[in-house]
């Protein structure tokens, strides 16, 4: 992409708040393409996580039924999780698809990644899909949060979605570029 | 959805850090279902949004090529905006879509609303559709950020979607969920 439009330049950042090692605060002053100076651009920094789209090999979508406290409620989620330190996000979520589900194996595709939040950043959602997963193990997340495992056919996601009971905006992402096959559908990148 | 799985229960709510009116920290207390206390479960608090899939009488998608700082380049998104206190979020979608696009009319449809991030909350995506949109005005989004309207052919957004040119997690949600037709298709609910 070719553009005219110019970043913005961060002229200073400062930290105005910490809660090692999961959330950071900064101020950022900023300086426009236009020259134009703001002096109180926050960015909010959290964990970067992975979100995993995982059909069995009988195409049932494996979701999780938990609470969750940013949504304050409990409701369906795909498996997810926080990249660790010495992890790339493919690792992670294959590790945390078996650590939350017992499920693995299958052909992995990357659905790209992105920011949860356009202007303060927060943390970036890495999502994948993998088709044709088997139970291998028993769940034992470590999570706070207890969790469900249950499939569901493609027909109940949809109505699941319409009764807006998935609870967090990367489900509604990994399902919906699943849906549209953004991986190369004949060409699994990552075995 | 009925479960036998029960809400965390705030104990306590200490606020943290404010950058009034965008972004509040508060650190909760919360007890689990099986008892255990958490001290620092960190929540994070700006302002809800909403994000607006918007196809004109052609069936072409209205992005905005734009820089946003949260993503720290320049790429597409969709016409997007905070909803302001005295706002329904329906409402705030058909003016953040004229401010930004110069499009109005067409038919709306609800996609459902999700919190950005499953921990910390940070800010609701209220995510619509609307079908058949005509530029009435030219744009004037009063925004930070420069943006050039363009519009696409669902061909070149898939494209793009592999590219990884989208710059925003809601942006994926929503395109992703327009394709999955969670709106009834043929029955808008509001007009």
């Amino acid at each position: 992409l070719t553009s005219p439009l110019r970043p913005w330049a961060i002229v200073d950042s400062r930290e105005v708040f910490t809660l090692a090692p999961r959330v950071s605060i900064s101020v950022d002053t900023v300086k426009l393409p236009d020259g134009r100076i703001i002096e109180d651009y926050c960015q909010i920094r959290t964990a970067d996580h992975v979100v995993i789209y995982a059909e069995t090999e009988e195409n049932l979508l494996i979701c999780l039924q938990q609470y969750r406290h940013g949504s304050r409620r409990v409701g369906l989620t795909l498996p997810a999780g926080n990249i660790e330190a010495d992890e790339k996000p493919l690792e992670s979520a294959k590790r945390e698809l078996l650590e939350e589900t017992g499920y693995g194996g299958g052909l992995w595709f990357d659905l790209g990644k992105y920011p949860v939040h356009g202007s303060q950043g927060v943390s970036t959602s890495h999502l994948f899909v993998v088709k044709g997963c088997a139970q291998v193990a028993e769940p034992n997340s470590g999570d706070l949060e207890e969790a469900i495992v249950e499939l569901y056919t493609k027909d109940y996601v949809l109505t699941a979605l319409r009764r807006n009971e998935f609870l967090v905006l990367s489900d509604a992402a990994a399902i919906g570029l699943a849906a549209l096959h953004v991986f190369p559908p004949d060409d699994p990148v990552m075995k």
